[in-house]
C-alpha cells in the first residue's frame, strides 16, 4: 500500500505519519511506502517502509507527491480560518485551486487513489443553538467553510467521474493542540486548555456558555485511518461525512481542566474579541451524525479524556518545542 | 444604472438585452448604459441608451466588461451540461474559474454590483420522485451541476465580503428554447415541442411519464429582473433560491402540443439515449418553493401558455434563423 500525506508537517499530519509508522499496515495491508508532503519539508518518522519527504506549494503540486501506484492520499493541507479570512486570495489559491491540483494528479493515475479530505463544520452555519442532522445544508459564514464547501463538491463529482474516490471529512474544532496557539480562529479553544497545563495563561475570547463542537487528535487519526480503506460504495454521491464528535462548552471545558490540574483554570483570562466570537459564533455547536456511525466511524470519548490525552502524549513535547522548563510528573497532573 | 449582460449572445442574453431596451429602465431607475459581452460578439437591440459589445473569454474578463458604476450584472454564461460532462477542463474554467473571474472584477469596484446568477436545478441530485424543499441539499449528479454549486459557495462568500451582492437563481429547465437543438443534455425537453412546430421530427430519450421542472423565457426573464433589484438584506448569508417552475411530464407536454397544432405530436421519435436519460434522470422533477414566492418571485403560469408564448414569439424567428420555409399564421396553429 502506498500512501501520500499532504499537508505532513502540521500536527495532525505527523501524528497520522507517526501513526502509520508504529501500524506498519492499514486496512490489512502492508504499507510499502510514505510520501509526506508540506510547504516546509516535514521530517521522516522512524519507519520500517521508505519515506520520501517532499517541499513543495500545493499549488504546483511535483508529480512525486502523488506518484503512480499510489492507493491513499490525505489531504491535510490548508489555510485555515482566520488566515483565510485575512487573505481572500490565499485562501481560495491553497483551499480551492490546490483541491484542483490533487484532482489533476489523481487523474492522471489509471487506479483511482482514495482521496480522505479534510474538511469542516466551518463549512456549516447556524451558530450555537443550531443542532445538525445529516441533510443539513452547508451555508458557511466564512471563506475558509466555503472553500472546503466548494471542495468537496469537487472532489465528489471527481469521485463519481472515476478521477479519484474521494472520503471529506469535515473535522469539529480539534482539540487540544499541541504546540503554539495558531491563526485558526478556534485557536482559543485549545489555548484554554494547553497553556495553563504548561503554567501559561490564555485568552478567551467567548463567554463559558459558549458550546463547540470539539474532536481529540486521537479520534481525528482514527477517522482518518478508517476512511483511507472503508467502502465509499454505499456513499452514493454523496462523499462527505460529518463526525461524531462531541459538544462541550466553555465552562465545562475549564471543570476538566481544572479536575486534570486544581487551580489551572485562573490563568484563563476573559478578554472579548468581536473578530473572532464573530467567526466562531457562526460554526454550529452541535451534530446528529447516525450516517457517520453507520459507515462505522467510532464513537468519541468524553471531554476529560480528551484532556488525558494531551496530558500524556503532547504535553511534554509541546513544553519542551517552546523551550518551556520541563515538569516532574506532566501524566501525574490529575 | 448601469447593466452589463455576460452570456449575451445566447437566447436568454438576448431575450433580457432586448427587454431592457423596451423597457428602458429597471426598477423605478432609467438605464444609462448596457454592455453585452460573449464568445461570439453580440448584438446589440435597438435601445435609447448606449450599448457596447463586447466579445471575448470569461476567463479573461477585459475590464470594460464589468466598468466601475456598474449597478447590475447578470451572468449566464455557462457551459451547458452535456458539454461539461463531455468535457471536464472546459466546464471547470468557465463554469467555476469565470465566476471567480467575475468577483475579482466586482471587487476592483468600490460600490459593489449586483451580480445576478444563473445556478441550475442541475445541481441538485434526488430524481424523479423527490419533492425538493428550500433547505434540500445540492448533491450533484454532474459536473455542470457541481460547478453551478460550487460557484454559489463562492459568490455567497463573496456577497457576505462585500465584494459584490450576489444572487443565484436556480433556473429549472427552460423551455421552449428556440433556434436549434444545443449540448444541454436537456435539449429535447424543448425539441419535442418546437421541432414539431416547425413540421420537423424529435428524437424523445426518455418515457411520456418522465417529469420535468420547467420554466418559460419570459418567466425566467422576469425572475431575473425581479432579482436584479431585490433587496438581498432579508436572505441573509444564503443567496441563491430554487425558483417557482413548473413540474410536468413529457405526456403533458405532447398534450399540449397536441392542443396547440392536432397532429404534431406525431413526430415525436422514440429513440433512448442512455447518456442523456442519466444526466436528466438525476434531476429532481418538483420543488416546493415557498421563499421565492415570499421573495416576491411571480408563479408560472401552465404548461399551454409556455407553448403559446413560444407560437406567439420564438417560432417565427427560428423558422427564419434555421432557413424553413415561412408558415402561414403560425399565432393561428393553436
Amino acid at each position: 500500500m502506498q500512501i501520500t500525506i499532504l499537508g505532513a508537517d502540521g500536527f495532525l499530519g505527523r501524528k497520522l505519519a507517526a501513526r502509520l509508522a508504529r501500524d506498519k499496515q492499514l486496512g490489512g495491508r502492508l504499507i510499502e511506502r510514505l510520501v509526506l508532503f508540506d510547504i516546509a519539508q516535514p521530517s521522516a518518522p522512524v519507519a520500517a517502509f521508505p519515506v520520501a519527504c517532499l517541499a513543495g506549494d500545493l499549488t504546483a503540486l511535483p508529480a512525486a507527491a502523488i506518484p503512480a501506484g499510489t492507493d491513499i492520499v490525505f489531504d491535510l493541507a490548508a489555510v485555515v480560518s482566520a488566515a483565510a479570512e485575512a487573505d481572500y486570495d490565499l485562501g481560495i489559491t491553497v483551499n480551492l485551486h490546490g483541491t484542483e491540483r490533487i484532482i489533476a494528479a489523481c487523474r492522471q493515475h489509471s487506479k483511482p487513489p482514495r482521496v480522505v479530505f479534510t474538511s469542516s463544520v466551518a463549512s456549516f452555519g447556524g451558530g450555537q443553538n443550531a443542532v445538525l442532522g445529516d441533510d443539513a445544508r452547508q451555508i458557511p459564514a466564512n471563506s475558509y467553510g466555503a472553500e472546503k464547501a466548494a471542495s468537496e463538491l469537487l472532489l465528489q463529482d471527481a469521485s463519481r467521474r472515476g478521477f479519484l474516490d474521494a472520503l471529506s471529512l469535515r473535522l469539529p474544532t480539534v482539540v487540544v493542540r499541541p504546540g503554539r496557539p495558531n491563526q485558526a480562529a478556534s485557536s482559543f479553544v485549545s489555548a484554554i486548555i494547553r497553556e495553563p497545563l504548561l503554567g501559561l495563561p490564555a485568552d478567551l475570547p467567548v463567554s463559558e456558555d459558549f458550546a463547540v463542537w470539539v474532536a481529540s487528535p486521537r479520534s481525528v487519526t482514527d477517522w482518518l485511518l478508517h476512511a483511507a480503506t472503508l467502502d465509499s460504495g454505499p456513499m452514493g454521491l454523496d462523499r462527505a461525512v460529518n463526525l461524531p464528535g462531541l459538544s462541550v462548552s466553555v465552562g465545562e471545558m475549564l471543570a476538566a481542566l481544572e479536575s486534570a490540574k486544581p487551580g489551572a483554570s485562573s490563568l484563563v483570562r476573559r478578554v472579548t474579541d468581536p473578530r473572532i466570537a464573530e467567526i466562531v459564533g457562526s460554526w454550529p455547536a452541535a451534530f446528529v451524525t447516525e450516517r457517520a456511525s453507520r459507515l462505522g466511524f467510532a464513537p468519541h470519548p468524553p471531554f476529560r479524556e480528551l484532556v488525558r490525552e494531551f496530558i500524556a502524549e503532547d504535553l511534554a513535547a509541546t513544553r519542551a518545542e517552546r523551550g518551556l522548563p520541563a515538569a516532574g510528573n506532566e501524566n501525574g497532573v490529575a
